[in-house]
């Protein structure tokens, strides 16, 4: 048997996956690793972690992992050493190693150099203490800074990156403000649980939103202070990068491959580039979405794992497919957690269209009498002609990681929002309610569905508000604490005495709390003679989500 | 339009619940639950935890529900009115209320009667002191015998009943000695997960297997000492009646309905009885089963609600049809949770023969640096035929109801075992690995499905281990801690090197702790020659789990 080479570029965390794997489907092939730091590191997902205190010895753990990587699947490993140039059609791979070029020809070439944390092109904006948020390297020097004086940081962007370097910051005592250009945190969720995230960061750092960095002043090469666009100046011991990502894909693009608008490179279900004997993996690629069919790139480290899976495997000979991504991601936000799965809202009406619904819920995590009980905020996205679920999203303090994981294998598996709402999931008091508030949120979703009680959402209500006779059906103490401008008090307790005091011909909407009083009363009073029902989907908590006020008013 | 009057008998869960939903369906319809007790409850799931100590206020929440339940539903509630007997073509029931009988006539009835805890019949077994687990009377009473002297306490039964009493007792401070007739606790569970729960349980109680209460000495009114088969003699300052449960249908078998050999009574997917306009739901109910279609018995409580959201919408006109029953469990045994859904792997070998395949495996709850991180036992049940998955269950401290959750969803929507390999889940540190359990022991199933690696169970391997040339392919100091008798010892990093020391005629079966470097090994080694390779599936974890010993040996 001829002994094959398949040289593998990267050894973050998908590289040595890659690896790992070729050796399994080949025994007998040399297997090169080629990483340009000094050692492969598998630290990437852990920094924050580490930075909150938590992880006490990410280093001292990932030097084992690499040695029992190197001598479990006696891969050959070249660390300090850079890919320069790739010539695909000649199986030859260009690499600076120790101030030598080399040249080294293969069978085989898995590309998973991963993603660069881009420094924005600031005047001044560079020291000792601005770091990105990519290695432990970066993590050395910013635990230096915050040794110091001050202890104060700014982290730069909103998205995931930047909210766990954020977390990560204030756990380990720093005082950190968060500035993010857009109006809002965490683009790829939903408003609401965004905000939700939004919420539960403000609640100990300070969050700047709608404003970025224009400049910045330093003494003895350290940024002391950033002017952002919106006149604020933050004094800083530390700054910390992490707005966005940008593939290291340059080689690739080079030697020819077709690269995505987003410059990620496309990968096929085999996860093949357009070169020929080169596969990619990692957050470098864009994969084929599970619901749209169309590339998308999901930087999270569960898909960059299964990329380099199959790319390794494939590498080897394997024709391993790739499951479709559901751009799954889970955020701990201090107490607070956050994620999604599937088509996002605002992903599913721009590709399904009209058809594409959205149901909010808040329910309780687990039996509301056992201790830890808290709402999370569950929202489906379903298909209305097919009743299929679309996508997920949730946010709360506890079990939202089991909620999105449920809906990610419902997605996978093609439930409807009925298959989904009699799932029979497990039941105990502390980990759940004898009815999940999945299988709550696809009971409310499939009433929708089945035209049995229609919700309106809070941002189209919030639109179309003055339009609709609006009823609070709560008690009266959380009446006078503030309702919708314009409703009308009426309990659910005393609606079917009080049905008359409504005018049954105008739309109307009925909402509470949490949307549960307002279900029951929509599908009251469409049985005692109104024409046009609805209920505020997700209650008042999902209005405030929104941004929507409540007024004080006296009862009538 | 007539105004239909619908009777539910019966009011701690299920009950309430379909009276709850038949008003939703039919805002119109005089409702009307009887109940025997003086108050509408819904307590029966929280017993346990209320007897711990972490929920305070049981009682309390319950009344508050009750009366939420009455004011916004508008239900008539009979309390202390027991139902005496049933004439379903004539569709009236008779009812005995406070010391009168009336006849009530209905037009669709719900019978939600839940089961009783039966009192084993042995001589002295009675007394203040000796109680079932299923009201808050139990509770108190309980409560009162443990105040006293001595705390010690026997339960008398080893199922999901039995162990949460226990566990709720030993968190209250009490000794417990936990009583079960079989050789094993929690028989809907397999060997290896129902060992886990068993060690759990033992490290903080007295557990005894293969034993029952013959006999009871008492004194002023009180059990003050049991007498066991074993000839164990228990003191006892309370004895918990946890020994399985009888349901209350023979109001419906006098009616002329039909029950299924256990008692419980048959219902349809629309939850229908065989009697005209009688509907049945709660733990007295055998409902289809997800997988075989077969009526089977989950005396649980998340199914429980879904009949009872069935029966009720039903018996008020509508037409909803039950999810099929995954017979779901999750129990919290002290620092354990045990849980399971779908087939088990005896009910799947029972139901599918020989294409029923069992794969298992030991992995981290979460990322192995991140504080908590502990591992979990994942067994997937999957036909051999298909790939589809049958059934789970899993065991360890924290992530267990999200693993089998996940698996309720994927068994939902038909998910062959390489697709749940591939579901997108959620990851992040803190609660779960960049390659979640769920997708390992999918994708080590997946690997035996395609016959890339072969596993052997471990209780297949007991009964055929000197068939086989066994390699313990760990390090050297984990082997000098044990390894099975007659294993030869080569450490995964000199597999390569020292293949030549084994016979690569024999049929070979490599096996480390968890299973992991079992599976490495035995790919190596069927690519080095060797012609009938295996892993120990689950590794010496699951080896010891199935009581199969570990001896010292030297290393060759």
């Amino acid at each position: 048997m001829t002994k094959r080479t398949i040289v593998i570029v990267g050894g973050a965390l998908s590289g040595p996956t890659a690896a790992a794997r070729a050796r399994e489907v080949d025994e007998h092939a040399r297997i090169l690793l080629i990483e340009r730091n000094a050692h492969v590191s598998y630290a990437v997902g852990g920094l924050a972690y580490h930075l909150s205190g938590e992880v006490k010895a990410l280093a001292d753990l990932d030097s084992q992992r690499s040695d029992f990587f190197a001598s479990v699947y006696g891969v050959e490993v070249w660390t300090g050493a850079e890919a320069t140039a790739l010539d695909a059609p000649a199986r030859v791979l260009t690499v600076q190693r120790g101030g030598e070029r080399t040249t080294v020809p293969y069978d085989a070439l898995v590309f998973a150099l991963g993603a660069a944390s881009p420094v924005p092109d600031v005047p001044g904006l560079s020291g000792k203490n601005v770091r990105t948020f990519r290695t432990l390297a970066d993590l050395a020097a910013l635990k230096k800074a915050l040794a110091g004086s001050g202890r104060r940081v700014a982290v730069l962007g909103g998205g995931s990156m930047g909210v766990e370097a954020a977390d990560g910051l204030v756990r380990a005592k720093a005082k950190v403000t968060l500035v993010e250009r857009h109006q809002r945190l965490l683009p790829q969720l939903g408003t609401q649980v965004a905000r939700h995230a939004e919420a539960a960061l403000a609640a100990r750092a300070r969050v700047i939103l709608g404003a970025e960095v224009i400049g910045a002043e330093s003494a003895r090469g350290k940024v002391r202070r950033l002017h952002l666009s919106n006149g604020t100046k933050l004094e800083v011991a530390a700054v910390v990068i992490a707005a966005g990502l940008s593939p290291r894909t340059e080689l690739l693009e080079a030697a020819g491959a077709v690269l995505a608008p987003d410059r990620t490179v496309l990968v096929d279900a085999l996860a093949r580039t357009s070169l020929p004997h080169v596969w990619a993996c990692g957050v470098c690629v864009s994969v084929p979405s599970a619901v749209t069919g169309r590339p998308v790139w999901s930087a999270q480290g569960a898909l960059a794992d299964k990329t380099a899976q199959v790319a390794g495997a494939n590498a080897a000979g394997a024709q391993v497919r790739l499951g479709a991504a559901a751009e799954t991601m889970l955020v701990r936000v201090l107490d607070t957690v956050v994620g999604r799965t599937g088509l996002s809202a605002a992903q599913a009406r721009a590709h399904v269209g009209v058809d594409a619904e959205v149901t909010t819920i808040h329910a309780p995590s687990h039996d509301p009498w056992f201790p830890g009980a808290d709402d999370v905020l569950v929202e489906l996205v379903w298909n209305r002609h097919s009743g299929r679920l679309l996508g997920a999203e949730c946010a709360g303090r506890s079990g939202v990681d089991k909620r999105i994981d449920v809906a990610a294998a419902a997605i996978a598996g093609g439930l409807t929002v009925d298959q989904l709402a009699e799932v029979d999931l497990g039941y105990a008091p502390p980990f759940s309610a004898a009815r999940d508030p999945i299988n709550v949120a696809a009971t409310v979703a499939a009433a929708h569905w089945r035209e049995w009680v229609r919700s309106i959402g809070a941002e189209q209500l919030a639109k179309l508000a003055p339009t609709f006779q609006l009823v609070d059906v709560r008690g009266s103490k959380q009446h006078r604490a503030g309702t919708i401008a314009g409703a009308v008090h009426l309990p659910l307790e005393a609606l079917r005495e009080r049905v008359g005091e409504l005018d049954r011909k105008r739309p109307t909407v009925a909402f509470c709390d949490s949307g549960r009083r307002g279900y029951l009363a929509a599908r009251l009073l469409q049985q005692r003679g109104l024409t046009d029902v609805r209920y505020l989907g997700g209650g008042l908590a999902s209005w405030q989500l929104v941004g929507q006020p409540l007024v004080r008013e006296r009862a009538r």
